[in-house]
């Protein structure tokens, strides 16, 4: 406890933005899974005003008031690291929301969540041209968004979009993560495939797989993560997400009658999402401190599970048991090096979210140049099919047939979402770092994961990420847990490992 | 539109109030249907917290001095009865609102919904003495409530939370309803029963009713009465209930695999309030004259639904042959006149929300007797169980033999709703009026109803009651549908009609 009037006033206000921010969770996840569609309207005004209300109770000189006098009380006072990182969150959520007319944020909460309900119907019938006056007026408001925080952070606007997503992340930062990537993958690539040709092709497993039984799995693989059904859920959505509330966790996924491979790794990815908002510090719930800590560092969580563990070794060999038992499954599809190969099997293809890792920065450096261009103004909107389809030609060497495979495939842009992709790659580059760490501080760990024994590893994370909220710095908390700041050598040489290595 | 900058000004913030109120809808639905139950403490802050924002827009000294304003306004302008209706409706919910306290309504909003989560465990084992510490809380907050209101609209504390439910309605115009009732149910009853012996006993149709063919049986018949699914949905909670938002209305039911015919009573009573809730008038909106009218209005559109219709021979005639197919029933037990002798079964039970509509406003006088008493405090919680069983033996004839089938089986006192049950009753009794006005409008009614075409009563009743919103009071509403004010005559000769008579 500090002794700060203002602070414990400031406190009160935020644990009130953080419960209006679950109820847009929950209405969010309601959204997306089971509202019926032609709810889709009043939803839209329900999150807007939400939105408004929410941003309302930041943007008040009493809050920047409060925290004045708060880093004035501090000064003087013997406070800890936590109520310092809170102050510190504090200031840096009034900066963003400030910078922000009520207006814009109503309006852009609402065109964003009636373009994500049109995107459904424009994805599932090819239909980009029924798409675009909409995404039009969402690009406007994002540009609105971008140039007044730009102006009021003295940012570039870009970066005044990442600033939200990624505390610190800058352009400048990026831009040479993105080009040791852009230079390694296209002479790496070859070097896998050529590998790859040289193995025996992995055989899909023949389905049909009913839904019902690999959601059992799924649940079985969530709950020996650690994952809570008590406080979460599983549900089916049209894209994959992490969603939710304080202490109500959901993920979502969709299933492949034909394929339970797909769905089986989602659930996965998203379960390592889940495991870190379950596991941010109660003592600080409701605060921004207690927040996770940026994109990067919680899609570093999900790929961790995901990449890092479940499609390793180790792992598979846990769980191919209990996929053959979900699925009665026998013969040599169902050998461990069969299933391996499969769920390490790189091929450059058309969706971002079913990529392999080592294609994957490919789609996220081509929305990051996209998206830099919609923003700007390089690309207009009636242009973006064209230009995406030239761009994967670029760095993939493919065409998509249609658009449902090229720019209607994700659901960002038309959730108003520019300024997120970069935090996949940086995501994937911390889920290294992050997993080389554990099993140096564990030398038994992978031995552990082999028998279905995921505790450690979880602990682990417990400790050095998801207990840590946003306490410190994504630098900070990647040098506290692994000795130095984001390392991305530490990604290529886990790539190097596992596509070119014995393993 | 009205020239007045201060009703424009007040409509923006009860709009605001509306949305949300929806989102609390949706959180509330969440709630009783799929929310992991370990995350009650968090859905109850959620709830607290946008009760209590709710709260503090209504409560404002803007909107009394808007108030003030407007009504000045519209007293030199033609102001329509729509734009006086809401500004009443406006008034009402102010004087309502600013009655309270906000840190009393968030703690209210809380401790009801930590109540209600605990009710659900305390029912299903039976455990009133752990509940009785939570059920405290909530009476002790109720108590304040009433006692708030009651000073501030100078009204008895009862009274003042028949108020929220149902507006201008007092004890002593409750007394003389339920006084009639009280003494023409204790000699009619027998008269019923001594008939109902003389007849076959009706024979219950042999199950099991798979669940997923009762909700398609279900979900028809809602179609057929114009239930939209577009914007709507049908689901399993413990208490059925109609909820959700505008333009989403969720309603809800429990299914018994051994019997079909509670739960299809139960949905098309639910279908009664959400064909209310769908119907109200569009133009209206997010404003208060749009809402429906009160819980008497909306209980006698779920009666007129259920009772009126359902349960008679032209409902049935067209509903039994869609029963048969969806179970595929033959014999004697699938006769039309056996079914009819089951819905129209007259039998003193023990449970209100499956009680005939003969023994049914017992059960409500005996909720309304022991909710005056514990508002007072002349009956002690701790006493409560006692109290109902005494009740239940003078007015039923029957001792409960647990508290499960006792004072635990409704959700309403521990979910904090005083006051509410005697809606059920005079809804009841305007459920018959409404029925044989539409009847006398329309002479082919029945006959049209005997062959599925449920449409003239749908359209009948958006005309009169659903399309009105809170234009009228409930006596004006009655009155322009009907011809009279609420007349309990009506409903006591549709009973000796349907259970004396030779229908």
């Amino acid at each position: 406890m500090t002794g700060s009037a203002a602070y414990a006033s400031l406190q009160e206000t935020f644990r009130r933005g953080a419960l209006v921010g679950d109820a847009l969770g929950i209405l969010g996840w309601d959204q997306a899974t089971i509202m019926p569609e032609g709810s889709a309207d009043g939803r839209a005004e329900q999150i807007a005003t939400l939105s408004v209300m929410r941003h309302e109770l930041v943007v008040n000189p009493e809050v920047s008031d409060g925290i004045a006098r708060a880093k004035q009380d501090f000064a003087t006072q013997d406070t800890g690291d936590w109520d310092r990182g809170n102050l510190r969150e504090m200031e840096r959520a009034y900066a963003l929301a400030a910078a922000l007319p009520g207006d814009l944020v109503e309006a852009a909460a609402r065109a964003n969540a009636v373009c994500e309900l049109q995107w459904r119907g424009a994805r599932a019938e090819n239909d980009y041209a029924s798409l675009l006056p909409t995404l039009r007026e969402v690009l406007n408001l994002v540009r609105q968004t971008a140039d007044a925080r730009a102006e009021a952070l003295s940012l570039a606007p870009y970066d005044a979009l990442l600033e939200e997503y990624e505390a610190g992340t800058r352009t400048d930062r990026l831009d040479p993560l993105f080009d040791r990537l852009a230079s390694f993958l296209p002479e790496f690539l070859p070097q896998v495939l050529e590998r790859q040709d040289s193995q025996p092709t992995p055989v899909r497993p023949e389905g049909p797989f009913a839904i019902a039984d690999q959601r059992a799995l799924a649940a079985e693989l969530m709950q020996a993560l650690g994952f809570d059904f008590d406080r979460g859920r599983l549900d089916i959505s049209h894209h994959p997400f992490c969603g939710g509330a304080t202490g109500d966790v959901r993920i979502t996924t969709r299933y492949n009658e034909d394929d339970f491979t797909e769905s089986l790794m989602g659930v996965l990815h998203e379960t390592g999402h889940a495991l870190y908002e379950g596991g941010l510090p109660s003592d600080w719930q409701f605060q921004p401190v207690g927040n996770a800590l940026g994109m990067a560092v919680h899609e570093s969580q999900s790929l961790l599970i995901e990449m890092q563990v479940s499609r390793s070794r180790p792992f598979l060999n846990y769980a191919l048991p209990r996929m053959q038992s979900a699925f009665t499954g026998t013969g040599g599809a169902w050998d461990v090096d069969n299933i391996y190969r499969l769920y390490t099997r790189v091929e450059p293809g058309f969706i971002r979210v079913d990529a392999d890792e080592v294609t994957y920065p490919l789609h996220v450096i081509l929305r990051y140049r996209l998206e830099r261009a919609m923003l700007s103004g390089d690309l207009d909107l009636a242009d973006l099919p064209g230009a995406w389809n030239d761009a994967m030609g670029d760095l993939l060497g493919i065409t998509p047939p249609d658009d449902r495979l090229g720019c209607l495939q994700d659901v960002h842009w038309p959730a108003g979402s520019f300024g997120y992709f970069p935090t996949y790659t940086l995501g994937a580059m911390a889920a290294a770092q992050f997993y080389r760490a554990a099993r140096r501080d564990m030398p038994d760990l992978e031995a552990n994961i082999a028998t279905g024994n995921l505790a450690p590893l979880v602990s682990w994370l417990r400790t050095h990420v998801h207990g840590q909220g946003s306490c410190h710095t994504a630098d900070e908390l990647l040098s506290r847990a692994t000795g130095e700041p984001l390392n991305p050598e530490i990604f290529l040489e886990h790539l190097k490992a596992r596509y070119l290595g014995n393993s």
